[in-house]
C-alpha cells in the first residue's frame, strides 16, 4: 500500500472542501461590510476557522507528501475515496460543530446536540443523502445552510468524477456497469485522460448547476433559496432551506423545475459525456435510462392512483382534497424525489396509503442510475440480478441450455453475474444488520423505537434518500435518535455511497497486508 | 413432457396419502367398538369418506396410466413434486372440510371457517411448517387432531425420500447440496437404487420415530399425545394437540426430550445414511452439522443471556422469575423449536426483549441442514454465500488472485456460487413480496395488519416455522386473516418447502413448452 500517496491525494481533497470553506466564509465577511450590517458573526467564524484548520492540515499533508508520489493503484483508490468521505465529513462537520459552540451559552439549546449530530449532518452532506438531524432548519444561519448545500453539490461532483472518470481507470466502481461508449479511459496514458474527463463531467455539472439555478430564479425564488435548492437538486441529495422542504413555496413551477432537474442528475454522466461528444444516439438506446424512465413512470401513475380519493396532507400542514390533479401532484413530485434518492418533500407520505407506502420503498431500493448522483442499488443491478434469476430458474428444468444473458446488447459474463447478485444480497444483508442495530441502540440508549422506523432509517441512509417513513419520514428528522445511532447511520450512508466494497475492504486484514 | 407418468406416479403418492386416511377412519371404527361409545362419529365418517374419494380418484389416475410408464426426467420430477403438495393439501383439507359441515349446523361456529382455512391447515401439515387456523385446538376431535399430526409425518417423510433419494437422480434438489459421500444412487441403474435409499431412510425415520414415541411415554404422556408430538416433531413440524403447544406439559423431562428430536429432524438424513453404512466419521466431519449445531449454541447463549432478569410468559399464561434456571430452559427450548423450523413453544416469545426476538428472526431464516425435514434457506447455503461474499470482497482489491471457495474440504463451483446467492436472494425477494400482499390483503379485506405481523407471517410460513411473532406469534394463530392470504401464505409454505423452485417453473412458459 502507497500510503504515502493516498496521503497526498487525500490532502489534495480535503484542500478541495478547505477551499469551499474559506471561499463561504470570504464571501459572507465581505458581504456583510456592503449590506453593513452584522446577523450571524459566529456562523462566519466558524467557516473562517475550519477552513484554516482544514487548509493548514490538508495543505500540510499533501505538501510533506509532494515527493515520490505513484501510481494509483486498486487498494490505494478504494482507501482513498473510503478516506475522503470518512475524514471529509468530520472537516465539514467543524462549522456546525464551532457556530454552536461560539454561539450558544446553554448547550442543550442549540440545534445541532452532539459532534456526532454535526458528523451526521456532514456525511448527509457529502454523501448527497439529505437526512438531517435539524428540526428548525430556519433557525441555522444561512451561511450555514449554503454550506450544508454546498457540501452536497460538492459530493455529487465528487461521486460522479470519482465513479465515472478515476476509479474505472483502476477497474472499479462504474465500469463494469456501464453500457454507454466508454466515457474515456483506457490503459494507455491514463492520467491525461483522468483529467480530461473529469474536466467535462465538471462542465456537464456546472451547465446543469447553472440552468436549475436560473431556471427557479425566474420561477420567483430568491437567489439565495435558488441556488442552495440547486445545489441539493442536482445532486440528487435534497437538503432544504425549509422545514417543509420544496413543499414550503407551494409553487406548481418551482416543483416541476426541481423534478425535472433530480431526473437529469439521477442519469448517468457517461450518457451527457456521449451527447458532448456527439454521439446523440447513444442515450435513446441505453437500456439503463430507458428502464429508469420507465419505472419512475410506473412508479408515479401507481402511486397516483392510490392516492386519488385519499386527502394530501402537505408538508405545510394542509390537507388537500383528494381530487385526481393533487393526486398527480403530490403523487409524481414526491415519488420522483424518492426514485431519484433525492428525498424532497410535498407532503407527508406517512400519511399515505400502505401500497403507495410499498412503491416509496421499493423505489428507494432500486435507486438511480449508475454513474450518476443517485443512490440505491441502481437500475442496472435489478435488471442484471432479475436476468440471472430467469436463466437461474430455467437452468433449472433445461441444465444443458446455455443461454448469454444479456442487457440490450451487452453480453453479461459469469463474474458480473455473480458480483451483481451478491452486491444485491449484500445490501440486502447490510439493511438488516443496518435496522438492528438503530433498534438495539435506539432501545437500549435511547427513547425505544418501532420496526418501520429503524428500518426505513436504516434503508434511507444506505441508499442516500434522506427521509424514511413513521418517526423518520418526510415532515421528520433524525434529531431525536441517540448520538449511537447517528454515527451508525452515518456509516450507512457512506457504506451505501461508495458502493460498499470501499468502506468493506477496510475491515478485512488482507487488504492491510503488504502485496 | 411426459404428462402420463407424473399423473401415474401422483396417483400412487395420492394413493399413499389416501391409505393414510383409510387406515385412521378404520382404526377408531374399530377403537370405538372395543371401548363402546361414539365419541365423535363426524370426524371418523369425515375421515372415512375423504380416503374413499381420495383412494377413487387416484387409484383410478394410477390404474388408467400404469401402461407406457417411462423415466422420471427433470421437468416430470419438478411437476410431480409441485402437483404431489399442492393436491396433496387438498385431499389432506377434505376431512377437516367434511367434519365441519357434517357436525355443525351453523357454519360461523366451526373452527375451520372455509375451505381455504382447510386448505391452510392442510398444506401447513403436509409442507411441516405447523402454523395453525384453529383458536380452540382442544375442541377438536382426537381423530382428526391425529390425521393433523400424521401429515405432517408424512410430509417430513415425503421431503426426506424426494430430496435425498428421488430428485438428486435426476439432478434435482440436495444432490449438488451434499457434502456427505453421496447416499447412494449414481446414473446408472436408478430405479434399484432409489427404492433401496428410499427404504433405507424409511428405516431411519421409523426408528426415530418409535424412539421418540418410547421416550415421551416413559416420559408420562399419554400414548395418543406421544405419537402427535413425535410425528410432528421428527418432521421438524410443530402441530400439538394443545394450543399451550408443549409447553402445556409443564414438564421438562419432555420439553428435554422434544428438544433431542427436533435437533435430530434437522440434521442431514445422508448423515443417518452414512451411519447405517458403517461410515462414522463422515457425521463427525460434516461442515454443515457441525456449523448448525454451532449456530444452535451461540443462538441459544444469546436468547439466554437477555432473558435472565427478564420474567417470562409461558405460553400456559404463567409468569416466571427472571432466574438463570427458566432463561436457560425456556430460552434453549425456544430457540431450538425456532432454529429446528418446528415451531413449538414453551413462552410468549412475543414478550421478549428485541434483541431475543431478532435471533429467533435469523434462526427462522437460516433453518436447518439441507436434505433434513427441516426448512429455511439451509445453513449450508448461508455458509456458501459467506464465503462467496468474502472472496468478492478480496477481488475487488485482488482481481488478479483466484481463490477457489471451499467448504470443508469440497470446491464450490461457479456455478453453485450463482446458484446459491441467487436462490438466497430469490427468498428475500418472495418474503418481501409475501409480506407486501399479506399487508395489501388484511389491509383490503381484513382487519388491517401491522408490519410485524405481515413480515413474520410471510417469514414463518416461507420458512416452515409456523408460528412468527406479533399477531402470529407463538400464542397466537393464522384463524383471524382472510382466506385469500391464507391461500398465499399456503403458497409460500410449498415455495418454501420445496426449494422454491418446484412451484416457481410452473410459471414459466418454457417449462411447458415440448422438449
Amino acid at each position: 500500500m502507497n500510503f504515502r500517496f493516498v496521503i497526498n491525494q487525500l490532502g489534495l481533497l480535503l484542500l478541495v472542501l478547505s477551499g469551499g470553506l474559506l471561499s463561504l466564509a470570504l464571501f459572507y465577511f465581505i458581504w456583510t461590510s456592503v449590506v453593513g450590517h452584522d446577523v450571524n458573526p459566529h456562523a462566519r467564524l466558524a467557516l473562517l476557522i475550519s477552513g484554516v484548520l482544514g487548509a493548514l492540515v490538508s495543505g500540510g499533508a499533501w505538501f510533506g507528501t509532494r515527493k515520490g508520489c505513484g501510481q494509483l493503484g486498486r487498494r490505494e483508490a478504494l482507501l482513498l475515496v473510503a478516506a475522503a468521505w470518512l475524514l471529509g465529513a468530520a472537516l465539514a462537520a467543524l462549522p456546525y460543530f464551532l457556530w454552536a459552540q461560539l454561539h450558544f451559552d446553554d448547550a442543550t439549546a442549540h440545534p445541532f446536540r452532539s459532534f456526532a449530530d454535526c458528523y451526521f449532518e456532514a456525511m448527509s452532506g457529502l454523501t448527497t443523502t439529505g437526512a438531517t438531524v435539524l428540526t428548525d432548519i430556519e433557525a441555522i444561519p444561512p451561511s450555514l445552510l449554503m454550506w450544508r448545500a454546498f457540501t452536497q453539490w460538492l459530493g455529487g461532483l465528487g461521486i460522479v468524477v470519482m465513479f465515472v472518470a478515476v476509479l474505472p481507470t483502476v477497474g472499479l466502481g462504474g465500469k463494469r456497469l456501464f453500457f454507454v461508449e466508454a466515457p474515456g479511459p483506457t490503459t494507455e496514458g491514463l492520467q491525461p485522460h483522468i483529467r480530461q474527463t473529469a474536466r467535462v463531467l465538471l462542465g456537464i455539472y456546472l451547465a446543469l448547476t447553472a440552468a436549475q439555478i436560473l431556471a427557479l430564479l425566474a420561477a420567483g425564488l430568491t437567489v439565495f433559496d435558488s441556488i442552495c435548492h440547486t445545489f441539493t437538486t442536482v445532486a440528487t441529495a435534497g437538503f432544504s432551506t425549509q422545514s417543509a422542504s420544496v413543499g414550503g413555496y407551494q409553487s406548481q413551477a418551482v416543483e416541476i423545475i426541481v423534478g425535472v432537474f433530480m431526473v437529469l442528475g439521477a442519469v448517468n454522466f457517461g450518457l451527457y459525456f456521449a451527447l458532448v461528444r456527439g454521439k446523440f444516439k447513444n442515450p435513446l438506446r441505453d437500456p439503463e435510462l430507458r428502464t429508469y424512465l420507465g419505472l419512475l413512470f410506473v412508479g408515479s401513475a401507481m402511486v397516483t392512483v392510490w392516492l386519488v380519493g385519499h386527502p394530501i396532507t402537505t408538508t405545510t400542514g394542509e390537507i388537500t382534497d383528494g381530487s385526481l390533479g393533487s393526486a398527480i401532484r403530490y403523487g409524481v413530485f414526491n415519488v420522483v424525489a424518492i426514485g431519484t434518492t433525492t428525498g424532497y418533500a410535498t407532503a407527508d407520505t406517512n400519511t399515505w396509503p400502505f401500497p403507495a407506502k410499498a412503491v416509496l420503498v421499493i423505489m428507494m431500493f432500486i435507486g438511480g442510475s449508475a454513474g450518476s448522483t443517485a443512490g440505491g442499488v441502481k437500475v442496472i443491478r435489478i435488471w442484471i440480478a432479475f436476468k440471472v434469476m430467469l436463466s437461474e430458474i430455467e437452468h433449472v428444468f433445461r441444465p444443458n441450455v446455455v443461454r448469454t444473458v444479456r442487457v440490450g446488447n451487452t453480453i453479461i459474463h459469469d463474474d458480473l453475474k455473480l458480483a451483481t447478485v451478491s452486491y444485491l444480497l449484500g445490501i440486502v444483508v447490510l439493511f438488516a444488520i443496518g435496522s438492528l442495530i438503530v433498534m438495539v441502540l435506539e432501545q437500549s440508549f435511547g427513547q425505544g423505537c418501532d420496526y418501520p422506523t429503524a428500518a426505513s432509517a436504516s434503508l434511507a441512509c444506505l441508499c442516500t434518500i434522506g427521509p424514511g417513513l413513521a418517526r423518520v419520514g418526510a415532515i421528520e428528522n433524525y434529531g431525536w435518535m441517540t448520538p449511537s445511532t447517528k454515527i451508525v447511520l452515518a456509516v450507512l450512508m457512506a457504506l451505501g455511497r461508495l458502493e460498499v466494497f470501499a468502506i468493506i475492504v477496510l475491515f478485512t486484514p488482507r487488504f492491510w497486508r503488504a502485496h
